[in-house]
C-alpha cells in the first residue's frame, strides 16, 4: 500500500478497535491477533454512536434526534491486494455470512429499525481506505430510500397481490434482454430505466423478503454470482469504482410478501450534477439492454490479486 | 483554454446551434455574430428533444414516454476566464434575466410541466465545458425532487396556513446563527440539517412562488447576493466546484401561497457513496452553523478574472 501502515492488514490488528467478530481458520482462537480470514470491527470514525438513548426533540420549528446507531467495518480479507473479484468463492461467501451474522446480532437491539450493508470500492466511489472492506450501519429510523421502495412495493402488492420484484424477475427471465447473468438461485439484471450506466441488481429468483432469513445454499450461490458479475465488470469496464448496497426489509418486520431483498451495484462512471440534484432523475447514456449484453458476453476469466 | 477551440467563446458563434436569445450591447443586432454579452443556444447534445408528441406507453410491466423537452445553454459571458464571481453585478443580473426570459417563453409550450434551471461549475461538479454557462431543461413531467418539495410544502400549509419557507426565513433571521449573508430582498442561509458541507440556499425574504414572476428589483439584488456568496465561497473554500439549482413552482401553476422559490448552491466537497445511495440520507461533517459563520465572516474582496 502507498503511504503508511494499513490498519486493516494482517498483523495490524491493534490499529483497529477490538473485533466484534472474526473468522479464523484452524487453531487460532485468539482475538485481535493475526491468523484470520475476515474481521468485523467498530468503525473508528462512526457516523452514529452506539451509546445512549434515542432522544427526539424540537429545535425551533425543526426536529432533531440523537445519532444513535452502530457503524461497523467488515474487513473482507487480510490481504491488501485482494478483492471480492479475486478472492476464492468460499471467502466471498464468508463476507456474506458475516453480513448475516452481524444483522442477526444487531436486530436484537430494539432501538434500531433498519440495517444498511454497503461497500464503497475505489476512491471515486467514496472509499477512504483501499483495503477491501464493507460497512454495516444500524439506523434508529427507516431511511428515506427504504421507505420509498417499501411503500412502492406495498402499493403494487395491494393492487395485484404479487411481489413487484417477482414480477420483474419473471418478465426479465422471459425476455432475456436485460439479464446479465444467472445461476440456480440468483439472477443479475440491468434494471429497466436504470439511473446509472451498468447499474446491476442481483436478485434471489424466489421470493425472499429479508437477506438474513435466506436458506444456506443462497449464500454460496450469491457469492458465485457476485464474484462473476464483478469479474465481468472488470473485464468490460476496466476495474471501475463502484458502490454495492444491500436492499432488504426493515429488521422489525418478519417475513413479508411484498418486498424482495436484492443487491444493487452502481459503478461510478458518471457524475451526479445539477440536473440530478434538481430533479431526482438521472441521465444515463447507456441503455440497460446494451449494458446487459456487454456483461452477458464478457469473459469470466479469473483475475489475479494485485501484489502489494 | 486548454485543448482546442471553445465553442462558447466570442468569435466561435458558428460552433453552436443558432442562438435562441442574445443580449447585445450597442449597435450590433446581427444574430450569431460577435459583440454579445450573453447568448442562449440549444444544447448540441440535448437530454431531451424538442420535436414530437408526448407518447406514453406500456413496455411489458413498465411504462415509458418519449423524451420530449427543451435543453438550452445560457452562455453567461463571451470571456472564457470570467465567472459569476468575477463578472460585474450588472452582467450577473443579465444571466438571471435570461433565465426569466427563457422560462416565460418555454411556459407557452403546454407540453411542459416544469422548467429546471441549473449550473454545473467545475469538472468535479459535472461541467463538461469550462466556459461559464448554465442550463435550462423544460420537462414534460414534474420531477421527483420537485414533487417531494411541493407536497411537503403543501402539507405544511394545510396544517398551518403559512408557507414553510417564510417560517424558516423568519426563524433564521431571528436566530441569525445560520444566516450567511443578507440584503434588502434576499437572505442566504446554511439550511438546518443540510445534505452537504457549505450547502447554501438563497431565498427571497418575502413570499414569491415563482422565479419568473418576481418584481424587477429582485433580479438586481439576487445578482448581488449570488455574486457575494460565490466570492465568499471562493475565499473560504478555494474555488470549489459547485452545482447551483433553481427551485421554483411548476409552470402550469399560477402564484401560490405554499411554495417559495429559491436557489440552492451545493459545493462539491464530499463524495456520494453507498450510505447515501442506500438511505437517501447524507453524512455531513460540517455543521451549518459553522459553515454560515465562515461565510458570514469571509471577505467580499473582489476577484480577478483568470487570464486565458
Amino acid at each position: 500500500m502507498k503511504g503508511g501502515i494499513c490498519p486493516f492488514c494482517e498483523g495490524h490488528e491493534s490499529k483497529t478497535p477490538p473485533e466484534i467478530l472474526a473468522y479464523r481458520p484452524g487453531e487460532n482462537p485468539k482475538r485481535d491477533s493475526a491468523g484470520w480470514n475476515l474481521r468485523v470491527v467498530p468503525n473508528k470514525f462512526p457516523a452514529l454512536g452506539i451509546e445512549g438513548q434515542l432522544d427526539r426533540q424540537a429545535d425551533g420549528m425543526f426536529d432533531k434526534m440523537s445519532g444513535i446507531g452502530a457503524h461497523e467495518v467488515v474487513i473482507e480479507t487480510p490481504n491488501h491486494g485482494e478483492t471480492l473479484a479475486t478472492m476464492p468463492v468460499r471467502r466471498v461467501e464468508d463476507v456474506l455470512w458475516a453480513f448475516r451474522d452481524r444483522i442477526l446480532d444487531l436486530k436484537q437491539d430494539h432501538r434500531f429499525k433498519y440495517i444498511l450493508v454497503f461497500k464503497n470500492h475505489g476512491e471515486a466511489a467514496g472509499a477512504s481506505l483501499e483495503h477491501p472492506h464493507s460497512q454495516i450501519i444500524a439506523l434508529p429510523i427507516l431511511p428515506k430510500q427504504a421507505v420509498e421502495e417499501l411503500e412502492g412495493a406495498k402499493r403494487y402488492f395491494a393492487n395485484k397481490e404479487r411481489c413487484i420484484y417477482c414480477d420483474i424477475i419473471r418478465q426479465e427471465l422471459e425476455e432475456r434482454i436485460r439479464v446479465a447473468a444467472e445461476n440456480q438461485d440468483f439472477v443479475t439484471i440491468s434494471p429497466y430505466a436504470p439511473r446509472f450506466p451498468f447499474e446491476t441488481w442481483i436478485l434471489p429468483k424466489r421470493h425472499e423478503s429479508a437477506f438474513e432469513n435466506s436458506p444456506s445454499h443462497f449464500y454460496e450461490n450469491l457469492a458465485r454470482m457476485l464474484r462473476t458479475i464483478l469479474i465481468k465488470s472488470i473485464h468490460v469496464l476496466d476495474n471501475p469504482p463502484y458502490n454495492l448496497v444491500l436492499h432488504t426489509s426493515p429488521i422489525q418486520e418478519n417475513t413479508n410478501d411484498y418486498y424482495h431483498w436484492h443487491l444493487e451495484i452502481i459503478p461510478k462512471l458518471t457524475k451526479t450534477a445539477g440536473f440530478e440534484w434538481g430533479t431526482g432523475f438521472y441521465i444515463n447514456p447507456t441503455p440497460p439492454e446494451e449494458a446487459a449484453k456487454f456483461l452477458r458476453e464478457a469473459s469470466v476469466e479469473e483475475l489475479q490479486p494485485v501484489q502489494v
